[in-house]
């Protein structure tokens, strides 16, 4: 019997699901719940139904497994404590400074209900964490360092958009090449903000907008731009519909580390994603840690858990037989 | 209080070992077991005996976990199972097509005993593994691809010396940059043996050797040499002691894959490590997994597992909190 899943959602990461859902045969779409009205949604798998979030408790013993995809400003610190009360579920709260809070009101939750709740499932946090912790305990002596792009920002994007005269806007942010190749010849070194990354805009104006005034405006916006060099591109609607719109990202983490009585050896741990869609990637990566919350769930272990809880081999469809024999 | 530590053998890894140790302060070296004479075995811990790996049951209420350091080839095959029914156990298993043949006899004798045992830790199997089976989980639709090197084969090293006329011999395996830049840019490829890597020896000769007759030995041996383009560079002594005295490796793990609906995106995972020191980035992964060994025996989890089985958050010495505020 398959996994039954419902989507909470339906944006880029909830048809993201959708899509990895398809990739993974034993796992089945069963529904995507909206706020919208259910009728204005159309999604892609004939099977499955689109109903009213307000009908969700009525679907208490239907599911395996509700994957979570709303935001991680205001949905998810709401929805994924409310949700675990009913189903097991996954979400991918992306607020690192945030997730100590977002865990303690998610396990004590799922505690009252014995459910189990995975958060913070995705890239970076998920992946990218994953490679942290292995690089730190592995390496101790050592070094940390996470860039990230070349990618969407899309928050920054968002900032972007904001200021007057502007149409519309994207914004990659983009690891510095020098500052990598330095970690990567085990220089260790300790990089500023503008030192890591640089910023790109894309920028769209309204007729009769000021480009000076606007490339003004976002050079010099704090914490959003004013920490690094950034170079704005001023294109038209067409430009921006033709070379921009995908959501690419994608970063590396390294561990740079010693080993040795004297420290004499160095070691560098590199791991990199590339990604045409950084949505989809982490919905890929919110199925996969689905169908762990459905194994833990079965084996009776509840409660709030994270990518650093979960054995690898519980994300895999595969018999410990067949893993060991084919991957190990 | 600290793990308490055995280590058995004492080359390469061992001593590897040893200096991980030193690096984790919730960890302590008690004891090194060796088949030679104790008395000729110097190591490099003060606090820690030699001993007779004929005295090694006297240990069985001192030790928290044995690291086992012996070769894939004969010793652990027999020293892993051997040694579970006395101790907590950890070995860097490496052989492959033997794993699961190897998983059984430790799990038979773990389970019996009521001890935990983790087999084939290091880099691969083992770091390479865990970046297998989370690509594969993630990106169902891919294609693996392991590349390794630049670095030492001691297998092929071995070949080249055991050829008449040989004196000294390192045999450098090369993967190919070209073949890495296909997979990178989502090509896809399909790679003979002879695409993926090149190997590169450096070779000493007895004096008054048939260099020719030596090279000609080399690139035709079966199996080691035949399926590959091989670079023989003839050496001094002198050169071979200053320039290749060290045990460098490293590699890479990549998985390819599409997402979407009509797989219109593509995403790229890619792993690599650049080692100055095989054994001790080995010894090192063993030590954190000794961790994880002692961790699993204190809940009383018993028998047999490997990389995928185990929470990475079991091989750090953080608290999950300090985990997820930290690193996740």
């Amino acid at each position: 019997m398959s996994i039954r899943i419902g989507i909470l959602g339906y944006g880029n990461l909830g048809r993201g699901v959708e899509c990895a859902i398809a990739q993974n045969p034993d796992m089945e779409l069963r529904v995507v719940f909206t706020r919208r009205n259910p009728e204005s949604v159309k999604i892609l798998t004939d099977s499955a139904e689109v109903c009213s979030v307000e009908t969700i408790e009525d679907w208490k013993e239907l599911l395996d497994v509700l994957i979570l995809c709303g935001g991680s400003a205001t949905d998810l610190p709401v929805q994924t404590p409310k949700y675990a009360e009913l189903f097991h579920v996954v979400d991918s709260f992306d607020t690192h400074a945030k997730i100590p809070d977002h865990f303690a009101a998610v396990e004590a939750a799922a505690k009252k209900s014995g459910k189990t709740a995975v958060i913070s499932v995705g890239w970076d946090p998920g992946m990218f964490s994953l490679n942290r912790i292995y690089g730190n305990a592995i390496l101790p002596q050592g070094k940390d360092y996470t860039f990230w792009g070349r990618g969407v920002s899309q928050g920054h994007s968002d900032a972007v958009r904001r200021i007057p005269g502007v149409k519309d806007a994207k914004q990659y942010t983009i690891p510095v090449e020098k500052a990598l190749a330095s970690v990567r010849a085990g220089k260790n070194p300790d990089l500023t903000t503008r030192e890591k990354h640089t910023r790109e805009c894309f920028v769209v104006l309204e007729d009769g907008a000021d480009k000076a005034k606007v490339e003004e405006s976002i050079k010099t916006m704090p914490n959003y731009f004013a920490d690094y060099d950034t170079t704005v591109h001023f294109i038209t609607e067409e430009e921006m519909a033709r070379d921009h719109s995908r959501i690419p990202h994608g970063g590396f983490v390294l561990r740079s580390g010693v080993t040795g009585w004297q420290k004499e050896n160095q070691h560098l741990i590199e791991y990199s994603l590339k990604l045409d869609s950084n949505p989809e990637f982490t919905s890929s990566v919110l199925v996969a840690y689905a169908r762990a919350a459905y194994r833990l769930s079965q084996e009776g272990i509840t409660g709030c858990k994270t990518v650093f809880d979960i054995p690898p081999a519980y994300l895999s469809p595969k018999s410990g037989e067949e893993l060991r024999a084919s991957l190990l």
